[in-house]
């Protein structure tokens, strides 16, 4: 088997001049310029003062990482002529000890990726360059502060050279904090011309030490080192761990620019600064800013000095300022977009050195995309394309204040972080236990629920609490897919927890934390701390169910015009999945046409009901059963009936028991001892018949609609309490509900058919009985391979089907979700699955079986309703390939219908184009 | 939902007349004459002695049972014109006092079906016509005779008159029992006249009894109610569980044949008996057949007279017995098969009652079929297909002696029956650990190892076992997938026998088997038996096994035969699934071409192996792992030198480690502490580390290549042993191994590339090395539905497929085979699944994704080896779906190789028609 190395293919131009009066690229090449890149151009081309410059092609980065480091031949000859043309049109010379151009050098992507090496200032500098440009300037402190930086930069990010042995911060900077102490001073700048010098000599000294090899003295040398260093740091771990978290392909690259130096630290008339065209955080329409004088870019960021308001340049610098104004306005509307803008003041004279669309909250993202659509800057359809769903979660979910959690985690309070698995706020005390759970809240307290993993025995318990914390389970966890569903905040699989039910305890490296202490729980990012941060409701929920609907503010006036464009262009339609008539209303609040998950088996925790659901399993025969049954049959009936109620004439889907029988069983040795006693049976007997029904793979077990096979009878009394719970709401209320029974887990259009003539059975009964009828379909579950495989068969006897694409999943991959989490992390991180299957449709695999399963169902069944159910259905990627295969809604939790809303008019919107 | 009942379509004749002039009918009719009325039609049309009669057909049969138990209307009216004609052939009258014809009422299905009611004799007899018989026949006793058995049998069949309470034989039989007592007499021949009116006379009141009417006396009333219990007993349970062990579909239905009553009790000149054209237990070519002279059928079935050979009848009764010899040629060359005869003999006139194709063992059947060929009655493709690929077992596996069995069953000795996991013949000691079955053996004990079930680490265990006896489990369980590749008997799931391993002790009903009692086993048919019965090899591996290859016997010789012509037509090749050279040389024996799996964990729990494997497993890191796979180096390579020696130039299948680690890790305390101690760990941290690796559905876990994925240096150890061994055979041997490296559970392609790149790059290292290099595959297993959905993907680097089907169904039906047991029996009894998808490919689900896979592959890489390793490739129904599929290779366990490779040619022909 011959594996040749790829041949080298010729590389076109790998360099792109600007300057002032024109550019090489534009904006629309970022896939080869990258975004700092093409925008310079772009900005070039608009007239815009920006230091000539130019961009080496992200072709060069792959040549490079395929080269092992070496350039293409051709490089050299280009950038000599860049160089020659920067030179000319500045009248400075690359080396020159008279007029020395400088030059910075930087990474710039097709999209930013903090992890990679940024930039290095003020290269070209040398122990001759260094005097050429103190006497240009005509300021000895400024050339030799740059010099100063400019080796200290090099070092540390060209030459790595980090931390020696036991200590925490680079000799460099140890070496200038030391300095400074010696000096008595507090800022670099104002160290005296000597000590810069000797700074300089003693970091060549540290640059010797720790690498063997003199500081390079060249400028082209420098150059070369620079390049090759940003090249290399696509590949570095920090920059390969962000891709992966952001699914971007490593083939890619980035583009590098070299561009002039201009200096904001030249003195008093000089500065630098950043700004946004409208408000990060809040989308409001203001300039908004801050800028330092007398400093260059990484003192902004290094945040040593405090910077000042944008609207104080106005009296510093007023005609920059005016210039600064008069740009930015014309790059939002050139972009179209809110621009964040880098700039700097030399002499009073002001330089453009990026710009780009800025990045913002979910608030700014929503407010912005509306209020442009007013300005006539964009079309509706760009709004809506242009917002992140996910973003949304921030106006939905209650929140903590940002400065709340900088505070805490600067004070060591942050724990651990886990599974960002139910986004939003909460903290409270922790307790280990369900049943804790329900009685702490019930005495008035904020609760969080911590458990290894939850099950259905927790329900209630979650219900009652605030957030809940697991130490193991992945994003489709049980704990993960109840919290979302329940709008709970979750953490999940924080795998550092180490929980001690017996001692009552949470050790988090190290760190004991006991029942009754308090925490708080970033559902948003997955981070827990020690301390109870105080959290309010988001604006959107405190409009909607606010005292007699609270008077909107300007973003939650914005989030609903927004979702009223969604709805216009949206196809599919959106549903929930919920099981209690609160989570409907909810739903229904945020934009939910129906129920498409209902899972009875919840209802059956609550109160008596997990009696008689015992009492039935444990039976010794079917009279056993059909008695318990009975028990049950007027307490789901009730459930049934506060769904209907709540949901009104929308359709509601209803699945059959689906849940392997154990899970109903307790485990803990108290709750079956008297579970023993209370059915009169010995505990040793109970204990048999718990170990009877454990399975070795449960999840490929007897559950779903094989439980409705071998026992029919629950089939009927979930059938029977269904309809009889329709008739009931519809002669009350006079609105008809519309039921749609759903069949879990089937594999054969024989299941189906057995298990519809029951429920059709009992319709009739009831009907009878009652002399009225409700209309109703029953359909199925595809959530097997094999249920996909011969849908057309099953659609001989399905009105419609529902995708559950979780455990389709989970067939279709081998994978179960709970055991997943030993390896799928690696799977991503290897680029073996491009994201995790179970949060994003996998398209291919599954998304085929999907296929084959519409195509063949609806040429059973002409226009039959297809929908899904899994919790891909919120998820906006997922979304889109739903509406490429044309079902005709998706459904999720309560608190993800708004995204899902978004989500599908994108997915419409994308489609058309 | 309208759910209407079917309307009744217009039947045509649902009567079919036939006598010795001719008949409506013919032998191809059998779907609506069933067997029966097919053949006795086809043998009146060759104008062979038939009484006349008529059937009615088995479309009444689904209207009768489709109509609550209403006949068609016009089937009176039919039955009274074929009841005339019978009348006029005869002369006689059906319900005449003076001569009355009576009637035989007989089932009859397409297939033969014990379990349904089978015949009435005699019915047309009351108080009234008994005497015009007497006087016909001039022999009182004889009338009263068959009155008696007509009523006794009627009661019993069609009024379904069972025992008393508490009693266990019917009051007929009962009543009988006590008069011969009374009487003195050892038969009810012996008895006079009077007894047997007073007979009948307490039969009737029985009835009146029992069922609180009158015994009908009107023969129509009579007739009626026989054709309607025929036509109802196709609808009870044992007809119910018959077909649903034998696939046979509901719908088919049976017919009724009534015929005309010929006497073979009439006196000494008369008999009755039943023959076979050829001996059906060897079948050797002789006319072989049982006969009792002045007797009715039914005193041959039930065994109280010993008859008599068929040749004595040459003498009895010359020239019947003449006329039967040439009925018999005749038959057998009309039907080109051998066949089985029911005939009797009235008054010295010979009458045909019934003929079908007889049944036969297996070891006849491939004589009868070689030895038809070689007399050109059938072709060699007939002679293929006419041969139960199944059958073959009989002439492969050691056997007991047929008599044996019977004397322990009548005495009591069957304990049990499991699932037929593992054919053939086996006794010994019982043991319940594997250990104890090594230690055993080595004293030179027979051993039977009783376990609840089966895992990896009782390998060793199992192969120093004659037969494995488990409790849970079903047909592709461990035990039972092991012990057919082994070649060991195995009964499986046996789920009455309760193992108590503390104790030593199995308890089956009731009955305490300690450890060292014998028991024998029968692979063959499930049965457990409290008795050490002798086993023989079987005739087959005595030869191909016996010292200097034993002179053959005939059926060897046909066997061999048989073997030959199939390989001629079969296009499958055939290989076999083996882990150890001796199974590999077993495999050659019977023909195998090649390896198509070997799972190389089970040749890591031998000896020294295991603990390294533990060792590797527990390590707390790579350096760890490489130290302990470094051991187990060596180990390996020799297990691949031994195979590679075994297949010499045979292609050589080799899987990479497939199942979870926590397989490997001991599970009971005593082996832990050991464990714990050799490694110089705690014993509580060896238990956190393998709870740490215990899962919640193992089948959907770390398993497959994940493990090789997240440890690529086992996946390395492994490619480098198989290459080392390679390359040292083919120096020593000069024969050139062929190495096609399996990964299995590939669910990405990407997987596999990586997999794949270590493979390749341990190969070049190894050829280097060695200044050598063998051809060698790698390909992939295609066992998830992923896998076969994107297998155009994957074959861009997979250069062959193997279907492993086993998972592969798993995971396409959601169904686990370790716990499906709960409810596939139940769903097969359902007809939910038309038989166990474990043992028969389910071809529109999982054969649609083989068959997407190999047209995806196939598109990719033209010509692309496709194969399949799970259990069905030994099954032939599957292999049917495999050669539809055309896939090029079919791999089972040693002792099914003969039967897949009959069951490819039966393929090949089949679609070739």
């Amino acid at each position: 088997m011959a594996r040749l190395t790829q041949q080298p293919r010729p590389l076109p131009n790998h360099v792109y001049y600007f300057d002032d009066k024109g550019a090489d690229g534009n904006k629309d090449m970022k896939d080869i310029l990258g975004g700092k890149g093409a925008n310079l151009a772009e900005m070039c081309a608009l007239g815009m003062p920006v230091p000539p410059g130019y961009t080496i092609s992200s072709e060069v980065c792959s040549y490079y990482s395929h080269h092992n480091g070496r350039f293409p031949e051709s490089l050299r000859d280009e950038m000599v002529v860049a160089i020659e043309r920067m030179e000319k049109a500045l009248g400075k010379e690359f080396g020159s000890i008279h007029n020395p151009l400088l030059v910075s050098v930087r990474s710039g992507a097709r999209v930013s990726m903090p992890g990679m090496m940024d930039t290095v200032l003020n290269l070209g500098l040398n122990d001759e360059t260094v005097e050429g440009l103190a006497k240009r300037s005509g300021n000895e402190r400024f050339a030799w502060d740059s010099y100063r930086r400019f080796v200290q930069m090099f070092s540390d990010v060209v030459l790595e050279i980090g931390p020696d042995p036991g200590e925490h911060i680079n000799p460099f900077s140890l070496a200038l904090r030391k300095l400074k102490k010696r000096r008595k001073v507090a800022n670099a700048i104002d160290l005296e011309v000597v000590d810069l010098k000797a700074l300089v000599k003693s970091f060549k000294a540290i640059v010797l030490r720790r690498t063997g090899k003199d500081f390079p003295d060249k400028p082209a040398d420098q150059l070369w080192a620079a390049i090759g260093a940003v090249f290399g740091s696509w590949n570095n771990d920090r920059a390969i761990a962000y891709r992966e978290m952001h699914n971007i392909p490593s083939e890619w690259g980035t583009a590098v620019t070299v561009m002039a130096m201009v200096f904001g630290n030249m003195g008093e008339d000089s500065g630098t600064g950043v700004a946004f065209t409208r408000d990060p955080a809040n989308g409001e329409r203001r300039f908004y800013g801050e800028f330092l004088m007398n400093a260059q870019g990484e003192d902004v960021v290094a945040g040593i000095r405090t910077p000042e308001q944008i609207e104080k340049l106005e009296k510093l610098a007023p005609k920059a300022y005016k210039k600064l104004l008069r740009i930015q306005k014309k790059l939002e509307r050139h972009y179209r977009d809110m621009q964040d803008l880098e700039f700097t003041i030399e002499n009073g004279r002001l330089f453009m050195l990026q710009c780009r669309n800025g990045k913002r909250t979910g608030f700014a993202s929503v407010r912005i995309a509306v209020d442009m659509v007013r300005e006539r800057l964009i079309t509706k359809q760009e709004a809506l394309m242009r917002i992140d769903p996910e973003g949304l979660n921030q106006l939905l979910q209650p929140v903590f204040d940002p400065k709340d959690i900088e505070a805490a985690k600067k004070s060591g309070k942050l724990l651990t972080k886990g599974l960002n698995a139910g986004p939003g706020a909460a903290s409270g005390m922790v307790c280990f236990h369900a049943v804790d759970a329900v009685a702490l809240k019930a005495k008035g307290h904020d609760v969080i629920l911590c458990r290894e993993e939850t099950s259905p025995e927790d329900i209630r318990g979650m219900q009652a609490s605030k957030g809940i914390l697991t130490a193991r389970g992945g994003m489709t966890s049980h704990a993960a897919l109840v919290a979302r569903q329940m709008g709970k905040v979750c953490v999940a699989g924080a795998g550092e927890c180490l929980i001690d039910y017996k001692k009552a305890t949470m050790t988090v490296n190290g760190q004991v934390i006991r029942e009754g202490d308090k925490i708080s729980l970033n559902g948003t990012t997955g981070e827990v701390l020690m301390s109870a941060l105080r959290t309010s409701p988001s604006a959107v929920l405190r409009h909607l169910f606010g005292p007699g609907r609270k008077k909107a503010n300007d973003t939650v006036l914005a989030y609903e015009k927004l979702m009223s464009w969604a709805d216009d262009y949206r196809t599919l339609g959106v549903r929930t999945n919920a099981d209690q008539p609160d989570q409907c209303k909810t739903a229904i609040a945020f934009g939910a046409e129906g129920v498409g998950l209902t899972r009875t088996e919840h209802m059956f925790f609550e109160g008596r009901k997990i009696d008689a659901v015992r009492e039935m399993i444990l039976a010794a025969d079917q009279e056993g059963r059909k008695k318990a049954l009975r028990k049950l049959l007027p307490l789901q009936r009730k459930d049934f009936e506060g769904i209907f109620r709540a949901m009104e004439d929308r359709p509601v889907t209803i699945r059959t028991l689906d849940p392997p029988l154990h899970e109903f069983l307790p485990h803990e040795p108290k709750q079956m001892r008297k579970l023993a006693k209370d059915l009169g049976i010995t505990a040793k007997a109970l204990g048999a018949k718990i170990a009877s029904l454990q399975e070795f793979n449960p999840m490929l077990g007897h559950r779903g609609c094989r439980l409705g096979i071998t026992y029919p009878e629950i089939t009927r009394m979930q059938a029977r309490a269904l309809f009889e719970a329709a008739c009931k709401v519809a002669k009350e209320t006079g609105i008809m509900p519309r039921p749609e029974i759903m069949i879990p887990l089937i594999s054969t259009a024989k299941e189906l058919e057995l298990q519809a003539a029951i429920v059709h059975e009992v319709a009739a009964e009831v009907f009878t009985k009652k002399r009225f009828s409700v209309p109703y379909l029953v359909g199925t579950m595809i959530e097997l391979p094999r249920a996909a495989l011969t849908a057309g068969e099953i659609a001989q006897t399905a009105e419609f089907f529902s995708f559950g694409t979780n455990d389709l999943t989970q067939t279709t991959y081998g994978i179960s979700r709970d055991d997943g989490g030993s390896f799928v992390p690696e799977y991503i991180d290897k680029e073996i699955m491009p994201n995790d299957p179970f949060a994003t449709l996998d398209g291919s695999g599954v998304g085929r079986l999907m296929e084959i399963a519409c195509a063949d169902g609806r040429r059973t069944r002409r226009g039959m309703k297809l929908g899904i159910c899994g919790e891909h259905g919120g998820d906006p990627a997922s979304i889109q390939i739903c509406q490429d295969l044309g079902l005709d809604y998706v459904s999720c939790s309560p608190y993800r219908v708004p995204i899902a809303r978004l989500a599908a008019a994108q997915a419409a919107i994308a489609r058309s184009l």
